[in-house]
C-alpha cells in the first residue's frame, strides 16, 4: 500500500545526482508507489533562512498526512540532531538547525534516532532523513515513540514592527519573478493610502494594488502575495533588481498624512 | 482510480515552490496516484510566444486522455479567462493569451468556470487553472458543461511563404542545444539543392542533411528536426550562439540554380 | 501491474521538453503507474565521460530491478549501437558510446534491436532508446533474446597510480558544491598523515579529514565522499574555484615523511 505523499526541499541543486538518490532512498523504503514530488532544490547553498521560509511558504498547501524532507544542512557530519516536527497534521524532517523556525505555533517537536553506523558522514540526507521520512510515510504513528525535543534551534524571524504611522519589515526571500517578499504575514492589514518606501539604496512612493497589473509599469507596488506574506513588486519587471533588494535586508514603509 | 495523467508547463522556474505548489494542488484534488510530469517551467518569463511552440511541440508526444496544464500568464489577475481546448484527445488547460495558437485545427475551446472568490489573485495556476486540471483528468466529461469559447485570443503565427526560388520563415525557438526551429512544419518539403541563408545577420551557404553527423563542422545545415518542424544546425555547436539568431527572428533561403 | 522504476540521465537540460517527452514515451509503454525519477538532465552537454560517472555514482543507490535510461549521445543519427548492461540486478539503456565504463565488471553487455524506421533520426532518446528501457521495466526477460555485446566502446578511465609516497589520480567531476571528485575508490585506504595536493595551478597542504566539518575554512582537505569516491573539499568553499580544478585534469599527492 502506497505511503502518503513525500515532498523534497534541499539545497543540492539538480546538477548532480544527489536529489535523486534520497528519492531512490525514499522508493527503496516506502514502495515504488508512494507518491514523491520535488519543491524545490535550489534552496540558496547552506541558506537555513531561505530555507525555512520556503517550508512556511508551500507547507500550507501541501496535503494533509504528507511528509516533507526538507535538506539544507551545512552541519553535516557534525553533532547537530535531526528532528521530527507535526504541523497542521503534515510532518517534517530536517536538522535541528533553525528550518522550522517560522512555522506557526503549535509545532510538536521531536528527535529523530541517531543514523545508522554505516551511513555515510557527508551526506546524511539520502543515508539518515530520507529513511526516516519514508517511514513516517508508511507508519505516521512511529513518531510516538521518538522522544520529544524541547530546545530546537530556532532563527530569529527578521521582525516587523508597526510604529506610529510608518511599518518595518525585512526582505525574505526575493522569488524568480523579482518579487521582494515581506517578513509581514499576508492576513496583517496594510493602510491603503499613499506611502514612501525607504530602505538601504534609497526612497520612492509605494502604492498599493490588489494584483500586478493594477501597478503603472514603473511604479513600486505592494500587494498580498500568494506565499501568506506581502511582497514588492513591479509590473512585468523585478523589484529585486530595479531596487536593489535582497534577502534579509530592511525596509521601512512610511505612511503618508 | 488514477486519472490521466497530467503535465505542467510554466515559466515559473524551479527556484522557488510555485510549481510544486501547482502539482500539490493536482494531487490534492484528483488523488495522489495521479501521474503527474513536468514538461517544462523554464518557459522565458512571460513569453506566450514560446510557450505556444513547447505546447505544440511536445502535445503529439503526450498520450491520449492526458491534460496538459499550461500557466503562461503575464495578466494574472486581470480579466482574461481561462479555457479548456480538445486536440486530437488531448485537454489543455490554459489563459485565454494565445498559448493554443499554433495547434492544429480542430481545436474545440471551452471556457472555463471563474476562479473561486478564495482564491488568490496572484497565483491562478494553483487557485484556478490546477484545480480545473485535475477535475478534468479525473472526470473529462466535465468539458460538455462548459460554454464554447468562440473567440480566443490567438498570436499570429509566424508565416513561412515560398516564394520564387526562396523561402521565408521565422524562428520559433532556440533550444538548448542551439538549434533554430523554424516556422515550417517537418510534413513540408525542402529542395535538397545547394542554398543560402540570409538573415539580420549576414549570409552564409546551408546545406540539407538528414542528422547533425552530415554536417561539417563548421557548416550551417538544415534539417527535420525531432519537435515537429525544419530546425538549422551546427554539428557540435550552436546555431543560435554561431549566426545570432534568436526566437522572433526572420530569415530567408535561397535555393541555387 | 506496474513496471519497475525507470531512472533517467541525460544531457537534455530541462529548458526544453526532450527529457519530458522521453518520460512521456516511457509512461505511454509501460503504462501510467510506471515509477519514473529523473537522475539529472544537467551533464554537461555531449560529455560522454561525466556520463560515465553519474551513472556510476548513483547506480549503487537505485533498487534492484530497476532501468536507468541515460542519454548522452553525441553521435545521434550516426551508426552507433545501442545497448542493454546488467549491473548487479539493475539495468542500463545507453547508445553504445563508453556510458558505462565506469561500472565495475562483471557487466553483461547486450545489443539492442535497431530503431524504427520511424524513429526521428535525432531524438533516438525518445524515439529508441526510452521505448526499450520501458519495455524492460515491465519485461525484464526481454533481454535474454538480445545479442550479446562483446566489443563495447569504452572510455579509459583515468587511472589512480600509487607510486613511492604519492598518490597520482585525476579529477573526474566537480560537483555544484564545489567538491572535487577523485578518481580514487572510496574503499581504497589513503594514509592519514600530512601530505601536499600538486596539480596545474600549484602546491598546498591536504588534511585528511572524516567530515566537512572537520576541516579549518581555508585548509584543502581529503575524505570519503558519499558517491564511492575520495574527494577534494573545502568547509564552506568550493575547491573546483579555490584551487581551479575540473573534471579530466590531473593531481597528485605527496606523503610526508
Amino acid at each position: 500500500m502506497a505511503g502518503f505523499p513525500v515532498f523534497l526541499l534541499s539545497d543540492f541543486g539538480t546538477h548532480d545526482t544527489y536529489a535523486a538518490q534520497m528519492r531512490s532512498a525514499i522508493l527503496s523504503f516506502a514502495g515504488y508507489d508512494t507518491p514523491l514530488a520535488d519543491l524545490t532544490h535550489h534552496v540558496p547553498r547552506g541558506s537555513v533562512l531561505e530555507g525555512a521560509f520556503h517550508l512556511r511558504a508551500c507547507l500550507p498547501f501541501l496535503p494533509p498526512g504528507s511528509v516533507t524532507l526538507a535538506v539544507v544542512d551545512p552541519g553535516v557530519g557534525t553533532e547537530r540532531r535531526g528532528l521530527a516536527a507535526l504541523w497542521r497534521e503534515r510532518l517534517v524532517v530536517c536538522p535541528d538547525n533553525g528550518l522550522i523556525s517560522f512555522l506557526p505555533p503549535p509545532v510538536p517537536l521531536f528527535q529523530l534516532p541517531p543514523p545508522e553506523p554505516s551511513s555515510s558522514s557527508t551526506f546524511h540526507g539520502r543515508d539518515w532523513f530520507a529513511p526516516c521520512a519514508a517511514r513516517l510515510s508508511v507508519d505516521p504513528g512511529w513518531i510516538d515513540s521518538m522522544k520529544p525535543l524541547e530546545d530546537p534551534v530556532l532563527l530569529r524571524f527578521p521582525e516587523s514592527l508597526s510604529g506610529e504611522g510608518s511599518i518595518s519589515a525585512a526582505v525574505i526571500h526575493v522569488d524568480s519573478f523579482g518579487n521582494a517578499i515581506l517578513s509581514i504575514e499576508s492576513t496583517r492589514e496594510i493602510p491603503s493610502g499613499d506611502m514612501t518606501i525607504r530602505w538601504r539604496g534609497g526612497s520612492r512612493p509605494l502604492v498599493r494594488v490588489d494584483c500586478y497589473q493594477e501597478a503603472q509599469p514603473d511604479e513600486a507596488a505592494i500587494l498580498r502575495g500568494s506565499q501568506g506574506f506581502w511582497e514588492i513588486a513591479f509590473r512585468g519587471g523585478s523589484a529585486g533588481e530595479i531596487l536593489g533588494l535582497k534577502a534579509g535586508e530592511q525596509i521601512e514603509m512610511i505612511l503618508e498624512g
